[in-house]
């Protein structure tokens, strides 16, 4: 069975992260999505927050599993026998960084590849930190996150 | 069965490629090297000839086939079953054509997923036409070029 | 009277040169497509097809006007009182060579402005030779072309 | 009357600036120049600060006026009738990130457009958080920002 | 005698420092590696610390010297009668950033250039803080600092 | 005595050259300015205009010699004991090219480093092709190119 992890921070998930959650779903026998669990960065949702609009936007996707992790990728991967890591590619500035990224996952851990996988053009400028930006100032974000979850953001950002 | 082509001129195969087919053969059960039969492009190498070096390089890959291919790379996809596209990317302007070509393909066939891998470090240099350009001068190709070929492309460019 | 040039090979029209006509036709007063009659480079379609299908794809907008040139198009541009010349951007490598032409015809003719416009992200990896591969495989173009010209582009490539 | 909005922080105004500006006042009937009251962003100069070194800045240039404004950007926009949203590229990551503004502010509201321009060569290196930089260090920075302002920016460095 | 200065953080020193630092040599007469005291920036390692840890890994190195400095770096260039700034290059947004200081430090000083050098491939992927982010998870950092400091940096982390 | 070799097609040499040869001039004892021979590329000038017109230029820089080589420039820099290979760069798409080209050079010939120059931003829109594409529609190059050759290059050009 080929199990693939998909990290992020998903403050919140957005039709991005969804669109390649899909595809990455029909690639791989099972598609885990690991939540960092990051202390110092400023985020808008707590973790289990995070991992609940994660699972309320991906149910019906049987092969897909919502957890959270902290410490190094390759390790939590190990332990949950993922052998390929997903991440999503938009633009040339996240191409480089995350090319870094991988190259250095791989030094860590040489079993592990990482696959890159793009979104749909219409999904290509949504971006979980603009969604935050147009809530904070009343802006409509319903073009920006699954349909399932749009109530709890607007409750969450008044 | 996940099947999955790797496209491209392939003329000569590099180590560049070789890294990319090796990691591809770990993720997917099946991967198809598909040798486009590009006429207009001055090849150095007949499609026959592209597909035998390839052939010679990747004995013991046993997950791994050669073939031959014209015309449009999705048709070709789904008459041999392939359900995805396999790309390297080393470069920023790697990564812009090749998404522009993956929104192309999806659009022409929405079943077929584009996914990147990324080389070692040790290969990111490394293409067809530097090989191309150092053996035309006599150099030394041989940390460029899978070594069961070697020779038979010293003979084609001397 | 704010007069803006467009200018393009338009090898032929695509869906994300009409984005950029449209768009421009509402911040100026007058939009004039140029298209450039290029003797050496191969195309597909002679400069008075070209400009045929563009003036079929652009019927019903009032001020826009389709001519053909040939020379530098500062020279050109001055000649019908066109203070600024449009550009499309897509991507970052379009952008650099965008950003060289753009400080070149500043320094060849200081009173003419350059300014970018981006299409909508589904067509944003549109272009003419995108088009033209595609037809040439007999590959379905209706996604990529206006309606108005398809039968046409379908005859010449058949 | 064609209305175009020239929105930043402008914390403080630079000659890239001043070069957009009068780039953009000769392409449209009226500009204003918008400067954002960021909250959290560490600016070294008020928002009224900032508002008036620009109109030190700008004296002589008719068409056009400058404002404070919070909120989202094409909410603001529509609020003062303007239909075109002017931002100044210099690089490639600015490309980027200013290709995604352009397509949510799209998306939030279809009726605005926004256009690029760029500044001369001379001041493609220059940004606000340069001369900040230089000036902390009693560097000169004479050669970035408008002759008008540098006393007002050297006494508030020093 | 052609002296160059190579500024940075070096928090800490890695193999990708020491690769430009050991390439930069071979071209000057003497190299001075200025060490940033930063004090905004919240370094892990004090200004002694990163000197410290330096010179631990330049030992053999002759011609290099190691030093700290605070202010504008063409300042303290001219100060130390170095003419050439020597500075890395590994990603297309490391280039943007870098031209733009050093055409930014040849109009505060036109008597300096500013050289580039790449590493090498191995190299590529390797920051101070990718260092600092595997250290900080207990994860294996002996392939991307000198062995040398290896000991400090473990101590510094746990 | 440190030896660079700065090598191109210069057809025709522009004032972005005679800038990086400026520059390099000062940091090495003797710079070689080495004109490919390159016989496919469809040349407007012959090796020895070229080499021709870079000496009318570069009278009066006593430690820069103008040569013509082919072959691989790693042999021809051992040949002249050259320890530097010197390269301009302007642009994104510029740097990943240039980036292979240093890796694979390094890779032939682990004794000689690239270093990598960037022009004032004045002469960064400035290209071989760009003079000749505006000479060719008889537009006015005298901002492109050395004085001293202005005449030659009218002449051909006519």
């Amino acid at each position: 069975m080929r199990i693939a992890i998909y990290p992020g921070s998903f403050d919140p998930v957005t039709l991005g992260h969804m669109d390649i959650i899909v595809r990455a779903s029909k690639i791989f026998d099972r598609v885990i999505v690991a939540t960092l669990i990051n202390k110092d960065k400023n985020a808008v949702f707590t973790a289990d927050e995070r991992v609940n609009l994660l699972e309320k936007s991906l149910i019906g996707l049987k092969n897909v599993e919502v957890v959270k992790f902290e410490g190094l990728l390759v390790d939590y991967a190990k332990k949950v026998n993922a052998t390929t890591i997903i991440r999503g590619l938009r633009a040339v500035t996240d191409f480089e960084y995350e090319l870094q990224l991988a190259l250095v996952n791989k030094k860590l851990c040489k079993d592990i590849e990482t696959v890159f996988l793009t979104t749909s053009p219409e999904n290509i400028y949504i971006s979980s930190s603009v969604v935050k930006q147009i809530a904070s100032f009343n802006g409509d974000i319903s073009n920006f996150v699954p349909k399932s979850i749009l109530n709890d953001l607007m409750g969450k950002f008044k």
